[in-house]
């Protein structure tokens, strides 16, 4: 998607489904009211340690009202990335946000990334007040877009 | 401010006195309707060139509907920096949107510029679709933020 | 050290004990004759991976005649930083360099960060033609100062 | 060139042709036994602001012992772009170093430019210690490659 999703033709954002929170355990069923960006990752994904994941520490210190999630959508590599390796990592890169790790079920996609159709990391993903996926983006974002979505988001009511 | 005027307590724009224009005229009163950004701004003011106007640049290709303008509030070097030296810097650099000169009547500050009451260069200014003034800001501002302005902006009505 | 020690009062390089090599395997001995540049890092350490490494990529592909050597000095989180996940960092990263695995003896600080008497993660070693240490430096490193060292040390004699 | 003309083949550098000078006057003549770096600018060319300058502006405070020139090489838009455009722009954008008009004798480009050939702005040239050119360059110049050049002049005996 290179815009928004309307409202009306939006369907229902899935539920996160993990296996393990650092930083706080969330769920979008308790967001539901505010808007909510997912930044799914993985820990030794280039793009999400130069961009990705910059950019949604920059969302979560600029927007305090949007909730900021992380996923670790581990699909290559899973033997030494997995939840003690994430730990770590989390604390050395001062991650802010919560970070949930997706859950495994024998496929190489784990689940929630599936559930989202996402083609890679870093994805980012905006949820709306009503629980409704609007945004679903693999790779860099501009700020001034990203920024743009939220406040059009945001400025809906809730 | 750092955050938008509520469209209740904003009250409308000054119309742009400007003496001449480069890139095609225009006028407030000819853009109600849209979402406007005014670049105010000096061709030697270093400030402007590192990111005021790369930042307006950045707007008007990336926000087609937003009508971006620049408007040359000279309130220092009036000597070397008038229309014939502007009309040279805005071809070099490439700037894609009209530009107006702000209007001197013996004051130091010109007139636009003392109608918005701008601290100096570069000035960012947000007018809304109805016309009224909804954001000034003097200095470097950050672009999730200014893209969020934007999009709540753009979210309003027309 | 904040400039090159002079040829004369420099010592002997330690020879670098390390334990496995990804991407070719080396030695000081062996380079005797080309200026060295060490690169000392741990994959989950930030300063390395926003300007230790790519600084160090940069001089590999700048200096074709300049012998880059990453040294992987791990003295936090060996549980999950082993060889394992060094080479996936290093595959993913796409370092382009030689890297060794400094050795562990049971203190803390693994044996060659020790010997060169390094105080954390990414520091920057510089050796000459003649294998004599000239330069050590803990943290972010000017590329015009770490250019101009580089051509001094090229310009000595083989 | 894209490296340094070795010490044997270089012929010696112009001597720089200039009307005026501002933040000091000096000379080729005077520098001799001194590194020189020449920054061939015009006040209202994009790339010259971009990086040609703010580089100049580095080497000038990192490297106090090379002496660091500007000069004003106008081949289009001198009606704007005289000296006293040239002061405002200078003070404005705090440039560190002695700046020279070059030359012009009627024909489009400046003398001293003629005699660099020069074929645009920014260009950058080094001047070794006994005073002969070795280097000169279009464009934007890697951190690391002029470092090294310069840090090879330095390493020439006086």
């Amino acid at each position: 998607m290179d815009r928004l999703e309307t409202a009306g033709s939006a369907y229902p954002a899935p539920e996160l489904d993990v296996t393990q929170w650092f930083g706080g355990e969330t769920s979008l069923q308790q967001l539901r009211g505010r808007v909510v960006m997912i930044e799914a990752f993985q820990m030794l994904c280039p793009g999400c340690l130069s961009y990705g994941l910059p950019q949604a520490q920059r969302v979560r210190k600029q927007f305090p009202e949007v909730a900021v999630i992380g996923v670790h959508t581990v699909f290559e590599h899973h033997e030494v990335t997995g939840p003690e390796a994430l730990k770590v990592f989390l604390g050395e890169f001062g991650i802010l946000f919560p970070v949930g790790v997706d859950r495994h079920d024998g496929q190489r996609i784990p689940v929630t990334m599936r559930a989202y159709e996402l083609e890679g990391t870093p994805s980012t993903i905006l949820i709306d007040r009503a629980g409704n996926l609007r945004f679903t983006h693999l790779g860099a974002l501009p700020e001034l877009q990203l920024g743009a979505m939220l406040g059009e988001l945001q400025a809906e009511p809730a």
